[in-house]
Order: structure tokens, then sequence, then C-alpha cells
């Protein structure tokens, strides 16, 4: 199976299975101007160099908060944005990103900073580039895709219809059949959650445009889909498992709230709705990683991949297996240390 | 009395007084996508040109929140900046500004926007100048700064020392004699009180600057010196009227607690121990328009401007005069209505 794109596909066309690796929550750029923050991001890129060579995956998705624009003080955080898909690029592994809530929020200067005799010591301004460069106001949704996408050919993200803006990262990427590269096995579907710029929100516009993209691709709704976001919708909190009550979920850290979008106009009742949704994916919730089943579909959390952000827990990646012939969709994680966990099959 | 400033001077060289009027939260570009916004600033517009046509003043100082830039969704906010001065500019009048917490404030999408069945039927994308016009971020202090500056011979704004940033608008001017252009009547001091993109401080490094800065040009501290910013200090606090105690100050309106800057990092300390400071002017609290004296020193409230911004408090401008000899500075309010209130001597 492929994903195709442009006149790309994918590595292993004639496999009969597709992986995908998620990495959620990467951070990079936090406290970029300490020894810690820079330590993280070495931390970070080690546990996906490690994740990366176990699963050798097909194709990895950035679940957003790559970077932690809040904490960026450069005039351009695609530099951040770039270090993190390098350990993907640098194997060849084609991939998509989806926005975070951090990826374009704005700078916050620590007031501490002020107080200092010194000044701010941590900005540096090059003299020969002009005033430019002492003054920045972060790097939007739209420049940090356009980069993205035009600095490389294994990036498979969309800039997602204008219509839709301010939210930038709706598309849908098809997965093709091993012996025909005509016919889809899967549709993945991916939103922008919002948050940073503007709300924590899936807006009725991008429903709308859902109900007719996948109208159009996947009429009678017989081809698998999958969606892929950052933050939670207030549905997880329904399903999520409350004290010693695990439900039927799988998982093994259940350790926060849920901190769900600011509102939901609609998305979840489209998707509960149609017969071909199998699962949603999030990240945002650094402390959970559980899968609930929801009606007909599961809901997901991804793995807090990164060593930016809050939480101290260990670091993994959620694996999606998809297999085409019979069809089957399996996810487990897999950790830094190697070992894996929490295997539960979505949808066979 | 004339202020000079790179070869320019400014009108009535030979004139014994020198009267200043100050614009305080002026709020233009406030619901800018709505008639209610645009009425906003057209009626802001008409309670400059009384005042200015009634006082005939030499100079206008704006005193911060000029525009609301929360709600400015275009790509170059200057061009509401632009309007907030035509009055001034149009009558031939010099300006200076000073930055207040609404001027670069990060855009507030409103959330009912999403999840309108039209979408964001406010945001205009003129084809024909490509993706960046439906993508914005504000407009910085250093680019409305440069703008205005580039934009008006009129202007006697500046950009304030590069160590200073993110805080921009730090400057002096002096005030010169009527006889002797090279002696200084008085020093006019403008300090960036922060907000919007960074804290609402007055840091360290600005204190530092300022006793430079007054070291050099003042060094004896003989020269009268008054001091413009736009959110008060924690000292307002203290000498704020309480209830039914008006202490010894002079206003008319006293119905909000003073909102005042997160830190105060010595900028107080050192102005209370120059004797040739005189007085502090504020704006930023709209529902406060007193003057109040503290040890040797006034500090006082501008009068809201604007309509736009909170408060449907009449609408006025504080107005001082200095004379030279003898030297004086006097300090009223004008309202909309043409009427005057709230004299007071803060120093003869």
């Amino acid at each position: 199976m492929a994903v195709r794109s442009d006149d790309r596909t994918t590595r292993r066309p004639e496999a009969n299975n597709f992986k995908i690796a998620l990495f959620a929550d990467l951070h990079f750029g936090e406290e970029s101007w300490t020894e810690w923050g820079r330590r993280q991001d070495s931390n970070s890129l080690r546990v996906m160099s490690i994740v990366l060579d176990k699963e050798q995956p097909d194709f990895v998705i950035y679940l957003g908060d790559v970077i932690t624009a809040n904490n960026i003080m450069i005039k351009n955080a695609s530099l951040y944005w770039d270090e993190a898909v390098s350990p993907t690029r640098d194997r060849g592994i084609p991939w998509s990103t989806v926005f975070g809530n951090h990826d374009d929020a704005p700078f916050e200067w620590p007031l501490e900073w002020f107080s200092q005799i010194t000044g701010i010591p941590q900005l540096h301004c090059p003299p020969s580039k002009g005033d430019e460069e002492c003054s920045f106001r972060g790097t939007t949704r739209l420049e940090l895709m356009k980069n993205e996408i035009r600095q490389n050919t294994l990036s498979y993200s969309k800039i997602g219809p204008k219509t839709l803006w301010p939210s930038v990262s709706n598309y849908l990427l098809k997965l093709s059949s091993s012996t025909d590269s005509e016919a889809a096995i899967a549709f993945f579907y991916f939103f922008d959650s919002g948050g940073g710029s503007y709300p924590q929100i899936i807006s009725n516009s991008q429903v709308k445009w859902f109900q007719n993209k996948s109208k159009e691709v996947n009429p009678d709704s017989r081809v698998p889909e999958i969606v892929f976001w950052h933050i939670p919708s207030e549905t997880f909190k329904k399903v999520a498992p409350k004290l010693d009550k695990l439900k039927n979920c799988i998982g093994s850290i259940f350790l926060e709230d849920v901190a769900a979008q600011e509102a939901e106009m609609g998305i979840m009742r489209v998707l509960e709705e149609r017969p071909s949704i199998k699962a949603v994916f999030v990240g945002h919730n650094h402390g959970l990683d559980w899968c609930c089943p929801y009606k007909k579909l599961w809901l997901c959390f991804a793995r807090h991949t990164g060593y930016g952000g809050y939480g101290k827990w260990s670091r993994g990646a959620r694996i999606l297996e998809i297999n085409e012939k019979p069809f089957s969709l399996k996810t487990w994680i897999r950790m830094e240390d190697g070992h894996l966990h929490s295997e539960v099959l979505l949808s066979s």
C-alpha cells in the first residue's frame, strides 16, 4: 500500500501492510534560550530515532505541538520545526503534520527578564541584519506549513482550503491498494483543531468541508477512514476511564483529566454517524495514552513523544498498522526503552 | 517656547507659553468589522477635532492605546494608527506617541465566528494580493513607530534604544526657551510601559536608561521634567482617593480601581527622589481623571478621549500648559461638549 500525492508515492507500494508512527507533542524550541531547552530537543531527537529504527514505519504523522512557539524568540520558528522533522527526513520516510495549540502561540516574555540589571541577555540582534532581527512576532501557521512543504519533498502535508483559515492543516490523504493504485484502502483526514493564535475549536466550516470531501472521495462510506487532530474533543471526556474503572479502554497512563477543545461545533456528531470512520487520534494530553471505544469507533490518545512540554512520563510513540487483505487496523505503543504495550485491534 | 528635534521646530517658538493636549485611549479599530466600530472611530475623530479647535495646542501627546490591535484583522494596523493621528496632522500640529497595552496586542478571534454556518464572513482576502493577505499576526511596536515616523514630518516620536526592546517608545524631548533656543525650559520623558505583546512593566533597563539620560541632559536636576507613559504604576494605587475621601486630589471621575502595571522595577523610586520631576501622566483607566499629589510631585490620569475602549463616561482630553517666565505647569480637562474642569497648578 502507499500514499500517493502530487506524483509522489511512499515506499513499499507492493506491501500488504502500512505502518504509521505518531509523533505527538515534541515541543521543540521550549525554553530555547537555555541549556535545558537544547537538551530536551536533543532527547526528543533520540526518542524519534529509536522509534523509527525499531518500527521502520512507512509514514510518520506529527500530531501537533511540534514546536513551543511561545518560547521561540527568533523571526523564523521553522528552524525548530525543521529540526523536529529531521530524524524522519534523514531516514527517507515521508510524513505529514497537523497543528497544535503551541505551534503558533505568541511569544511569552518571562517577567523576570525585565527586572534583571543586565536587561534581556538572550536577545541576539546581529548588527548586519538590521533592526528587524530584534523584533519578532511568531511564525504563522501558513508560513510554517509553506516552509515545510517547500523545503521537503518527503512532506505530504497540505495547506487546507483558504475558506477554512485561520485553521490551516485541513487535508486528506488516500492510502491506495498494493494491487491497484486507484483503489483506496483507507482515507486519512487531518484537521486543525486550533489554539495558539485563535480559539481551540474545529469550526462549523471544517465540519462542512469534511462532509463535502468525504462525500466526494468515499460517497458510499465503504472505505475505512481514520482521523487525526491535536486537541481532544468534548467526547473524549465522556469515554475517559474514571478511577479504577477502565471500562473497555486500553492504555498505560490515565493521569490527567481530558483537556478538551473550547467548544464542539458538530464534528463528533458527523463522525460518529458515518460508518466508515474507525478511529480519531489526538495528542495534547501528555499524561494520557488510552484508546477507548465510543459507539462504533475508537477514540485514542497518542503518546507524548517529546521531552519538551509538561510531564515526566516516559516517552514513546503510538504506532498504527493497517493491513490490506484482510483489512485490519491495529495499534500499540513503542517506548523509548524499546518495549511495547497497549496493543489493540481497532477494526477488522 | 518650542520642541526642537532633527532640525524641526514646533510652532510659536517666541511664545511664553506652550500648550499640550493629551489624547488617551482612542482605541481605533475596535470591532473594526462592524458598523459600531467605524462609528466609534468617527466619534473619536470628532472629540479630537473639538479639543484641538477650542484649545489650539502647540503639541499633542498620544498617550497609548491609540488602536485596539486585538480587534484589527488586517496585515497593517498602521492604517488605523494613521487615522487616529489625522485630526492633529490635518491642523499642522506636531505630536508624539507612546505605546499602550492594546497597540500591539495579538488579534483575538471571537469564538462565535467559528460556529457560524457561513464561516468567517469578515475575512477579506483580495485574490490579486495572494494568500498572505488572508494571514495576519499584528503589527509590531517597531513597525507602528517606523511607519508613523516615516510618513509624518509632524511626528516627534522616536524609536528608543534597541537595548530597551521589546519596549520601544522610550525617548525624550526638550522644550526650549523663547529667548534662547539652547536653553531648556522643560524635558519631556516618554516611556513604554509595556503590555500587549509583552508584560505590563517599566523594566530595570528603562530605569537605568532614564538615569543616564537625565544625568546627561539635566545633570544638576535644575530644569523641570515631566513624564508620560500609558499604564499607571503601583504608586498610583497608594495615592488614589478612596470613597468620599478626596485627599488632595483634583478630578471629576473616581469610578474605578487603579489598574496598575504587573510589577514595579524601580522607576517610581528614582522619579520621586529626583527634584526636577514635576508630574507623571498616564492613561489606561478610562474611569479615572484625577491628579493627586505624591511626595513632591503629581500623579495624573489623562481623560478618556476615544469612543473605543470600555466605559461610557463623557469624553475629553487633559490639557497641560507650561509658562516660561515665571515657570508654571498648569493642567485642566477640556470636554467634548466644550466645558472645562479640574484645573490645577502642578508646579510654579
